[in-house]
């Protein structure tokens, strides 16, 4: 792997330009994005130059899409006849089986998708970091298992792991309905509580504590990303707010009793684990 | 105000006695507790003596309940043959309607409800510090307007802005519905979380990002606390699940069209303005 084109310049794309330098890869690093995010990127020493995409794409060994869900879907189609035949097209998306579907639009070398499960509250190549993925699990979507035996994934996976991320192996569908609980809904939860409060009088009053502004810190999230998740994982979201709305209908049924103690006792005992697993 | 009886010197308690110290208050502060809390209160200098709660109660000018809301109910009849006729009586519970209600029994000396807006995640007399009041809310729920008034409940009212909390007025049942949506909403969404991920095998893979941990941090809260909160403020609980569940209900209605973008607007902005407020 000589030379990897990032498509998005973002925190992910710049992050994982910075995480792929500071692991030891020697190579050139090419950024396609707006003239502005490129200029800020060759200016942080994110990438070693911009080019236009077919350009970037036909000299890449690695194709690394980090931009919003729907942009990459539109890429997708546009890649292949620009791709040379022994590179690998990966991408960085939220949500997998759209992407994986459209993906078989790359016929002239191979694609594999990939998340990797990290993140931060600021957005944009200035908040990239080499760390950002370390510790961090980086989910790969294969659609066979043979997928992972090629030397460009083999190599892909090298660097995974040299940048500190761990892989974790899952279909597209089923990585879709994990992040459904895991991410999405926690997303959704945030939002509800802040949309419901916002058309109440109540919290203008200043009658609030700390709990409610760490509960509302994910609504502050951009839409720009979260369309894009939505748009393309409704089914299993609705199936985890189904889920998550019967758990709290049962909350209010057993207020009155010391049912809800065991709830509660369950809950700290995930959240407690939970801290110790990340 | 001469002398001040502390009942249950934990965060809350603790908190206001060292407050009150660092403000100016240069009369004296006695704890009423278990042997092993006092102990440790007297240590880091947080009271002055420990007394039993009649010995206490004889003794002060103004008796500031910071027990759990359940052992407030409880101690409130057996006060009222030990107080002085000019004390001021007063709690910190984080439900109001049950203890104002409760507190009819206190007829041998003024009592007027509060709720300190104001915790932190550790517990105990160890966690307490002088600063915890400032810039907080601080809500009195009196019963009439009158009873703010008085010369004990004035200087008292002094004291809460000097030690940097800012007073909120609120009947008790105000003050309950009010914190149903700012408090106990925000509660139950990340226990029902969490209990709801607890029975299921997908965060057991790891596959979750930071949004999970900081989604579940509420969760890891005491039941010792929150089943007295919701054993005494159910029907304003009830009615803000049930709100809560009909914006979620909406989400999942509207995921396949821009009106969730609207939903995602009006949470980002309520989210950024409380962070201006807070």
């Amino acid at each position: 792997m000589n030379t990897v084109a990032i498509f998005g310049v973002g925190l992910i794309g710049g992050s994982f330009a910075l995480a792929l330098r500071e692991a030891g890869f020697s190579g050139r690093i090419i950024g396609v994005s707006s003239p502005e995010t490129i200029r800020k990127a060759l200016e942080l020493g994110v990438i070693d130059e911009g080019m236009p995409a077919q350009e970037a794409a036909e000299a890449a060994d690695l194709i690394y899409l980090a931009q919003p869900i729907l942009r990459i879907v539109e890429m997708l189609p546009k890649l292949d006849p620009w791709v040379r035949p022994d590179a690998l097209v990966t991408d960085a998306g939220s949500t997998k089986s759209t992407i994986v579907e459209r993906a078989g639009a790359i016929v002239r070398c191979q694609f594999l998708g990939g998340h990797p499960m990290a993140g931060r509250e600021r957005r944009g190549v200035e908040a990239a970091e080499a760390k950002l993925f370390q510790g961090r699990p980086y989910v790969l979507t294969p659609r066979s298992g043979a997928e992972l035996e090629s030397p460009q994934v083999r190599e892909f996976i090298g660097w995974i792991e040299k940048i500190g991320a761990f892989t974790i192996i899952l279909s597209p569908a089923e990585h879709d309905q994990i992040v459904a609980y895991t991410s999405h809904l926690p997303q959704l939860a945030s939002t509800g509580l802040a949309a419901l409060l916002e058309g109440r009088s109540a919290p203008k009053s200043g009658v609030f504590g700390p709990a409610l502004v760490d509960s509302t810190r994910l609504a502050l999230s951009s839409f720009d990303i979260w369309g894009d998740i939505l748009a393309t994982n409704r089914e299993p979201i609705r199936s985890a707010l189904k889920s998550y709305i019967a758990q709290l209908e049962e909350f209010s049924q057993v207020l009155d009793d010391r049912k809800i103690e065991e709830h509660f006792r369950r809950a700290a005992k995930f959240a407690s684990e939970l801290r110790e697993r990340s």
